[in-house]
């Protein structure tokens, strides 16, 4: 694709690196962009860098937080003494999104992944263990993806806790082995919680 | 959606303004950025904003242009009196990637479509006419999406330079009647270039 001017190819070429958004594309974003407004423009592209220079991640739970505690771990009002565990932002995002669940988080930033070469150093699972012991936890439940790397993860963290007195709990199976829990309906998503199982009977 | 820092909700909703981009796809674009290095993302943002405040359009031919004059009406080697008008600039940008033309373009800036309210005054019907005159120009092609709309534009301009010995021809209908030209494929369009007709044989 020859472009008629440098400014509008290195516009494509940014959008083009995006995930998932292909030449064409970029050029359409870009052509739709240079039909707006020039202060909505300049809005756009002030909004994108503040957003990465200025976002914190919350030094309890890693969530992505606009102060250094986030705003649900600042929150009285939800039970602090309850752990979901989570691979991922999104995770939490779609989590609190059934508006199902009134404790706190922890974004383990990945899952145990031998074949990707993903250990248990590369996640946040020595500062949940110590978060666990220090807060004296109630109850830990994990809401990660049902599949393979999720179960070894899950298994891996249980082993670490067994000394402490925390229950530990796991979203029940609504979801089908294999699925993604981002993309799970709201509905499916809100009932595993409530159903949510003791671990012992989900993984020995 | 709830979304847990403002930053973050901010920066997805100005991608999900963008057309095709809805709130979720917006969030997997927010948080991709949110992982590459703040100076990436700084310069994605500078490249955005100044694609928009400094691009320009080319006096002569109103393509998207870096200078007051684009590259191609700039381009002593082209046909400076040929001119293929087209609706837009993802047009010139279709016909540009087939490497089959040598003149120059006129950018309309859209169609005559009264039922959408767009007459010849909101379009450079004028400028062109203008521009054939003074410039003595020797062939007009018409590149417009073969459908009603394109046909009354042509059929329009035609009427208005009856007066000068500019031939006038369109793109021959490689393209399907109401097809999209920017879809079509560059050997399609390249083709229908080098078949073009007089427009006699076309509209009457
Ligand atoms: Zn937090
Ligand atoms: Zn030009």
């Amino acid at each position: 694709m020859q472009l008629p001017s440098s400014l509008l190819e290195n516009a494509v070429n940014e959008f083009s690196r995006l995930p998932g958004i292909g030449k064409k594309t970029a050029l359409r974003l870009v052509l739709h962009l240079l039909k707006q407004d020039v202060s909505e423009v300049l809005q756009f592209g002030d909004t994108i860098s503040r957003m990465r220079q200025d976002i914190k991640f919350c030094q309890r739970c890693l969530n992505i937080s606009d102060a250094d505690i986030c705003s649900i771990c600042a929150n009285s009002s939800r039970n602090q003494h309850l752990i979901c565990v989570v691979e991922n932002i999104r995770d939490v995002i779609a989590i609190e999104s059934t508006q199902q669940y009134n404790g706190t988080y922890h974004v383990l930033g990945g899952i145990i992944s031998p074949l990707d070469g993903v250990g248990p150093d590369q996640l946040s699972i020595e500062p949940l263990i110590s978060r666990i012991q220090k807060e004296e936890t109630e109850e830990l439940m994990f809401a990660l993806n049902p599949n393979i790397q999720g179960d070894t993860t899950i298994y891996y963290i249980q082993k670490k806790i067994q000394q402490f007195s925390c229950k530990v709990t796991t979203i029940a199976r609504g979801i089908a082995f294999g699925g993604e829990l981002e993309y799970a309906d709201e509905m499916t998503l809100a009932r595993s919680i409530t159903n949510r199982l003791p671990i012992g009977q989900y993984v020995k």
